[in-house]
């Protein structure tokens, strides 16, 4: 199976990207973990992205904040598809990041997912994975189930103590 | 090859999306077109995802605009990759049907990319079903390749006309 | 009397919606609670919209944050009134959540309250249902009168304690 | 059958209210239109707001921009159900009105719907009316119906013209 | 001299209307200080704002939060200069207050000064009142110049500790 | 009576200030204009704010548009009532000038009103002349009256066209 | 003298560019004008960046629109001084370039200007030079006086137009 | 060597420009630091700007949150290049603050960074001082490849501890 990437930022991304991690894991997709700074270390970035594909690669997660650029450094330089999280950092709440992340200019497109959302970045990495591998779809499918029955759970028991005629 | 399916949430949106129509033809992907409402169709559009797989296709770009909810409805019915292109509006500058698409709760992640970004949601579906298929992952870097050729010949023009000693 | 539905996308929503309950057991309207996610169990969110009608429910009040879908595909099932409570979630102060419940398209309202205004969204239910009942419309008054003087009471007290000739 | 009321907070938003206007038509549902600032007549804004239900009114729709008080003025004088459309102006594409009729405190609902979505605010009041009206419920849906028609009509011709096998 | 009104919305903003009190203690200007909130207690608010001018007022501070309308309600009542004070709460960081207390239509201006800028609208109103008053105007400049003092102290302290030949 | 200086951070404000400058003619309130930059031409600015109180001024009216600081560094330099028109310009809608005007600094108020809000900051410039001013004040009163008056006409000619019994 | 380099990502943002070509011209400034974008030349950029200090440039000045990283990935490949332009594109209105340029992480500084700020980045860039440049220091005096100059004439002329006793 | 001035709005402020103080202080870069509020003590900003490069200042750092307008003021009153730190402050995230300092109007640029920026506001004030100072280019270069190697030592270390085949 194709791997997956998870590159952050900064090592203080860890924490979000650990969430990303726990899905990979329960998946059993293989996955490689990096810290590469678009802007601090350019060099390894680009290293990274230009022999992904060849080395094994099928998708590149990246998680970044403030100017976030790091998603758009990797997916300049690798046609994989580039999936990126905008990171929360101090100032105004991760909409720095969400804008710096999904306002891709044409030619070279990054997969955004929600600020933080680093368990959506790691599933939809697996959908993607997914597209020609049944055995992944099946098992995304039944996660799904899994989850709705525990949503469905959870109603039937506050739809019992919350109601009046 | 799997298809790529294109819905737009309204047929006014038919112009922004025929700009993914043009990448998807460029690379002579296959393709099918729909207009489904997440809010006035929803039965269509639930159908339509729920078989989406068995269908063939591999991945599913959902434009749409204001609470733009189409991409988060497909994702809901399918596990296939869906592409979301959120789509400006009268009103806040795509701001609205940016959020709608992008923030999307655990579990359902959408892969959206920029305000009206038609053809890097083109590219996205492309370079997903590329991830297994080597002819498609060489189309697309011989694409990149062409247009960075193009800005640099753009380059050689602008900076032989302005600059000064 | 019509029953007033409360439906939450996450039971981590109870306590938002536990105030919209406080009011309906005040004024006596019969009420449902259910947990149902938009994107998670769209099923049986959509099964709830569809029956809500011939199910004896006059309102619906839907909470959700995020990209807040839940009040839009409720709405798209049913003609009965829908009224969207965005919810706060981690980033960007519910901000996401007010647009993606209010900015609907054309065909399907969602009559959205403010950002975790689960008490307001209850006395819009109850002000929905004494449209036809007067005397639901009495005590909406009476609750009026009870307010109002509750607070022209704190205004006697601190205007007594705070001026100075 | 009870009445709709329609306010604006100036002429100038009559273009916007007109669509609101002929969906009540459509519907045969009687109303009343007329204009009120909540702060340039705020003495006639209340007179009407505080005998609209004696009046024969069910709903009151208000329409204005800025810093949109007329919806609130006007809850605040009346417990019938009150919806708002804010509208958009000169400067800050709607925002302004947006919050300013949502943000409501806690006590005084009113039901706001998208900017500058005075259809929408017209079938809410429909919907708000055939709580305890099987007819007008009965023509929402036919109208739902209809609307979801034409839309998949749309679908069939645009799928037929935009696709590649 | 005229007094200085300060009207809270609720008394929970008691806290920052506070920072005003103490400026109108210090320049021992009259101040009255009231609760009335301008949806839900309408008619007290109306009936300040009529009388305020023969009942001796110059003018009137307003401190509201969310959809604030107070300040613009009290102008809708009065020609005395209404200075408003957007106040913070749960969601939105005090945009909603801000927006809706400055956009004000043209013919009933509000003088708005800085999100929980209590300390300001003391200041303004202070200054409103010594266009005609040259006493206060001398206590105005007053402490003007005891502020700039304690800052260029500040400033001796720090220069003196924080540098680098 | 007091004069009121109106002035401009560039001559393109022209066109706005000409609704103050049309305002403060049709109350024959004496005024003065002026274009000082607060950037571009510091010390002309400073040098009017220091001496414009023993010059006969009772109010400064401020127009700037960007990072609007004219209000600010007038007010820096007098304690004056000074008033602050945000000015749209090409970016931003105007937010970049509400934000850089109306958000001061303790110990520096700036009277605030909406974007481009020319004609509210020369009726809030006489409601101040006019705190000490009967015959101001009752004119004030007298265009209030009028204004509604006109509303009103406009109000009994669309309710006698749009209704439906 | 040291040259400044202009770069934009895209010769769709020569018309903004101009203007900072104005300025160097008008101070005799040498300069060099190129077409690299960060994401489709991202190795252009990179080599440019690389060699500027020893190819005899002082300053690097980009201009991007969108998730604006031109600045920022010269930026990451030379310690010279980089000034950035957020160029306004269709949506958001120059927000996304401007926190994209603006919001650089600890380590990689970009001096940000205005959105469309061209003619400020110019004379940054030789107000960056003119640090050690007696000549250059003077030139950006006397345009600064002659600046102030024709605004104190149009100041003249207004205020000999604009104003009643 | 030129000096670097470093000027806080408020002496609150102090923790954010420490973070200045040591950087300047690890490139033995010779500094001043003062507190001088645009608002409250416009003298002392005006005086220390005019005089600055006499004085031996190469860059002027200046921090300020709300309605920042000291580098503006400062800018004002020199030609040598001004750095703004737009601060958070209680409200808004620092968005008033950013706005305030970056939207600059033509004529008199600011160097802006991001929101509590200090480190790379220092930083940008040496790699300006070092345009003709080799040796402080080379101090720069060094700093960057350490900070580097940092990185890839902990991406070594994560990589190690996350990954799965």
């Amino acid at each position: 199976m194709k791997k997956v990437a998870i590159i952050m930022g900064s090592d203080s991304d860890l924490p979000i990207v650990e969430k990303a991690i726990g899905i990979l894991k329960e998946f059993k997709v293989p996955y490689e973990t990096h810290v590469y700074s678009a802007h601090r270390t350019p060099g390894a970035a680009r290293l990274f992205a230009v022999s992904a594909r060849e080395n094994g690669f099928g998708v590149v997660i990246c998680a970044a904040g403030m100017a976030a650029h790091l998603a758009g450094a990797i997916a300049a330089n690798t046609t994989l598809p580039v999936i990126g999280i905008p990171c929360t950092s101090q100032a105004l709440d991760g909409m720095d990041a969400l804008l710096s992340t999904v306002m891709m200019p044409s030619g070279i497109p990054v997969a955004t997912v929600a600020i933080d959302g680093a368990k959506n970045a790691a599933l939809l990495a697996i959908q993607i994975l997914a597209v020609e591998d049944e055995t992944l779809a099946k098992a995304l499918d039944d996660k799904r189930e899994a989850d709705a029955s525990q949503i469905l759970e959870k109603d039937r028991r506050i739809a019992a103590e919350y109601h009046a005629e």
